[in-house]
């Protein structure tokens, strides 16, 4: 267990002195100074008690019998990177396994909203993953969720969370502030629940997380900045960036598995010369797939490097900016003495090869490996049997009857390419044995938001189109943003049927079942979100879904992500939740059948 | 009273939506953005409650009808003035005259070590500055003096502080963290009580103050480094700077009536490229006489313009910077929504004319006057009796006897212009009837500590050089750094008792008696520190001291700043204190006649 500065201050001092050794000592390293913005050379670091006690020319007087010393041969020592906002639940696996997978990329330190698990779980699920957080040798802190459910009256989430359940969760250890405040909306309507959660966060002298996804600069964004909200990471233009900075917001550009918002916005610093210091790198969501292949905060340091912003810039916009935004300065974002001695070794400030990365002064990765023993973490039963359908399922669970005629126009939930939001569209489908038929040809098939939180074996049955599925399947996800129900998406009820089932029977996950088939299964059973495999497992797994739902016909892009907004019953314009399908522009049900 | 953000964001958000009328518009300025470096033309601001409501480019919905609109006519708006660390008392006025002098100059926020009323009232006096302070129309904060005495063991002030009292005075309201941790060797020596002092301070989230007051960039630096203390203004030279700032220490860069250190440092960011981030401008001691004739804050930024900082750098150096460095980001130091409204209006960014000045949305000085009714600040008899000496004292309690020889070879605290230390001489004098006798024309004279706390009746007799009285007079005050009894320097015995009668007479002050007429006379009656008369009526009177002291030959430079240092047993060579003549390079006490 860590101890704070002030309990390890006499230490630091007395090992700062030479009266006592160091437990480790970084010789000849470069320094890259996130204070002073420079890049000093010749420097030694003594460690003690997992805190920087020594930072300077020359540490040989901190090095006793004990002292592990590393020559670090004149490469570069850069803080730990730190991400200013993320969700562990978008990489389909637990904090530990996460925390696994990120560490030998040079992260130590994550700032997470676990919000999806809240929309399973409530606080009880916040807690579970605030306490995993605490268990890891390297930085995980907890905002709370400010919005579950993310549309009240539109869905029932598996828990909801009040203004009261949000302040008492504030005063919780690791927790840094409020999570992404998307009720942006409510913010300008001064919505009581709202206010009364960013005060809380206010009050405790904490941090509020910002969500401001519309393009509108005007009197609503105004009146966000004024409602409290201190950051922001929807920017996507050059514009947005500086609009949130001047109201005094951190700029959060975001690089994702699927969001590519830093090249247009950090043009701010680069072409319009606008002070660095309160920009701050996050991903936001990656995929297991993205962390094993590609990386994670050093993905995003070395992507924005690249777009023209000096290394040590990019740097201090993931290490100290960062933790000076959530209060943490004293504590990490820099090597500088009494702070958390989480530091990366590396040889080139613009590649970033990852070559070493000490947390709290312990050695968890080299050269891209963690050779740490990090042990998995075991959730409680009530964290794994989360998805209750009440019954087994029947294809005639998924019959969309219609009385009378022929044919009948219907509604249809129209996936758009590489694009959130959806349209909604008409269709005039056929109807025999009074049933309404999908349209294969015309690629319309069926979707279903099958209830899993309370076993009330509600199913609701909607038609979609924009997959392009040209055989008889059915996917079915219990990452379903943001109530995580269960959505399945088929051309073939039976199939519909066995992949819900066989969800409920893993206890949560993804499957695509082609004629009776099992072509991939990720199975996630924590809270039906997340797996407690390793992330290349689950990314292997993902891969074999992505495989699958192609040779079924699906050629989108992020087709599993496409299905799994499918509930997301804010963003336009039309979406499916567990009371019915959801006009979202006008934010109310509406009827399959038009009527 | 402020109401907080979170109380009035509600009401800020309906402003920035126009539902409801700001108290407040000022329209068509230039925006000078600390957050985003840059001058924003045409910008409209609203204020609502006392806190920024809207800033943009047209607030025009905000306006109502009992809105005050206020035309900038393309005048900049810069946010209002920081002092970062200061002290109240060497203005020799209250707390609410000294802001009464600084606001029309554009300071709205301080932050204040009442560290000299402690030495003499101890938690009791600054309790009371804490509560005037919080009286105020700007923002004062108060740090919890941190070396109360500053020298234990060498002298006995008018009151301890423990580690106890420190701990408990950090929870009151106002309170933003430890004042400078003077007690350098204390902190690389792990002295109990200054390591616990940092530790509740870093408990509660504030700040701890420092005050390395040493060249030496070796161990000892970085050991005081990894104690704790958080910033530092003792820095000189540009490699105390950039050394300050690498360590993950605000670099404090001072200009005040006797400190001149702003022009060597800041070339660690216009010469050697620093980041700026971590600078932060003050003044530490202002003397009333600096505050009427010259300024205060806009003095230290208008300095550093003239270093060559660009305009917008500086004013974040005494803005934003200072804000950031003690966690009121999101309270002040910016123009920007919910932050406390304060802000200067100037027609020119360099030369700093400050035309209007705004403090929490009100107009309190215009053109240089201040326009406010800022009531005089009643402080309790308590604070005003505290100059006891016991009896009236006469010329015989000064006498120094010697036994026996006609001559006698003496210590002489030796004055050295321009510096703070002095040197430890040491003279041959005459000695008659018993009585070592003083040397007017070898500009020997006698200086004596008048114990004023208790009542003790104690009078510490010695020798001292360097004023060059060449004429029968004495200068008594109970400015006495730290521990202010009153010191008494006289080349006439007479004249000594009859200064220090006077002193105890009107309740503390500094008096100048040449041949039994007093010639100057600054009452002092608050703890014998402060007058609660106006700056401009004490500097007049602190004038009129400076001239008689000229008049009875003394040529020192800053001579009452000398006078009053003497017993600052902390500064080498040798000062004196109630308990003797001290030798500052041992620490220990020393008899005056050589034995």
């Amino acid at each position: 267990m860590l101890q704070s500065w002030s309990e390890t201050a006499p230490l630091l001092v007395d090992v700062a002195m030479g009266r006592k050794p160091a437990d480790l000592v970084i010789r000849n390293g470069r320094w890259v100074n996130v204070y002073s913005g420079e890049i000093v050379p010749n420097t030694d670091i003594a460690v003690a008690a997992g805190r920087f006690a020594y930072v300077g020319p020359d540490a040989s007087h901190t090095i006793g019998e004990g002292t592990t010393v590393v020559d670090a041969a004149g490469r570069y020592l850069v803080p730990g990177l730190c991400d200013g906002h993320m969700h562990v639940e978008s990489g389909l696996v637990t904090v530990t396994e996460f925390a696994r997978a990120v560490i030998p990329h040079g992260t130590t330190t994550m700032f997470v909203d676990p919000h999806e698990i809240a929309n399973v779980l409530g606080m009880a699920g916040v807690k579970l993953m605030n306490d995993e957080a605490q268990s890891l040798p390297v930085n995980i802190f907890v905002q709370v969720p400010s919005c579950v459910p993310s549309a009240p009256g539109l869905e029932n989430a598996g828990a909801t969370l009040s203004a009261e359940d949000v302040r008492e969760a504030l005063a919780w250890p690791n927790i840094v502030g409020l999570g992404e405040m998307m009720n942006f909306p409510g913010v300008a309507a001064n919505d009581p629940k709202m206010v009364a959660e960013i005060a809380a966060t206010q009050n405790a002298r904490l941090t509020v997380g910002g969500h401001y996804a519309s393009p509108d600069l005007g009197r609503a964004f105004h009146a966000y900045a004024a409602g409290g909200p201190a950051d922001d990471h929807e920017g996507t233009t050059v514009d947005d960036a500086i609009a949130r900075v001047r109201q005094g917001m951190r700029a959060m550009l975001r690089l994702g598995s699927a969001w590519f918002d830093v090249a247009a916005q950090v043009k701010a610093i680069t072409e319009r010369g606008i002070d660095p210091r309160n920009f701050v790198l996050c991903t936001d969501d990656s995929h297991s797939g993205t962390l094993v292949q590609d990386g994670h905060m050093n993905r995003v340091v070395r992507h924005a490097i690249a777009q023209g912003l000096k290394p040590v810039t990019a740097i201090q916009m993931a290490t100290l900016n960062t933790a000076q935004h959530f209060g943490l300065e004293r504590e990490l974002g820099s090597i500088a003495p009494g702070r958390r001695a989480d530091l990366i070794v590396t040889s080139d400030l613009a590649a970033l090869p990852v070559e070493m990365v000490f947390a709290r002064g312990r050695l968890l990765a080299e050269k891209g490996a963690l050779i740490a023993d990090i042990p998995a973490y075991d959730y409680p039963a009530s964290a794994k049997n989360t998805v209750k359908l009440g019954k087994a399922l029947a294809a005639a669970d998924f019959d969309i009857p219609a009385s009378g005629a022929a044919e009948v126009d219907v509604r249809v939930i129209g996936v758009v390419e590489n694009q959130a939001p959806t349209k909604a569209l008409q269709r005039r489908l056929p109807v025999k044995a009074g049933l309404v038929q999908m349209d294969r040809a015309g690629d319309v098939c069926q979707i279903a938001l099958v209830e899993r939180h309370r076993a009330t074996g509600g199913v609701v049955n909607a038609f979609v189109s924009g997959f392009g599925y040209d055989t008889d399947c059915a996917m079915a996800s219990t990452v379903a943003h943001d109530s995580h129900h269960m959505i399945v998406v088929g051309t073939n009820k039976a199939d519909m049927a066995q992949a819900a089932n066989r969800l409920q029977e893993v206890g949560g996950g993804i499957v695509l079942i082609a004629g009776g088939r099992e072509l991939a299964l990720v199975e996630l059973p924590v809270a039906g979100l997340m797996s407690d495999e390793r992330a290349e497992i689950v990314a292997e797994k993902a891969n074999r879904l992505v495989d699958g739902m192609r040779a079924c016909g699906c050629t989108l892009n992020n087709a599993y992500m496409q299905h799994s907004l499918l509930a997301l019953v804010v963003i336009p314009e039309l979406r499916i939740s567990d009371i019915g399908l959801i006009d979202v522009t006008r934010f109310e049900k509406t009827d399959v059948i038009v009527g």
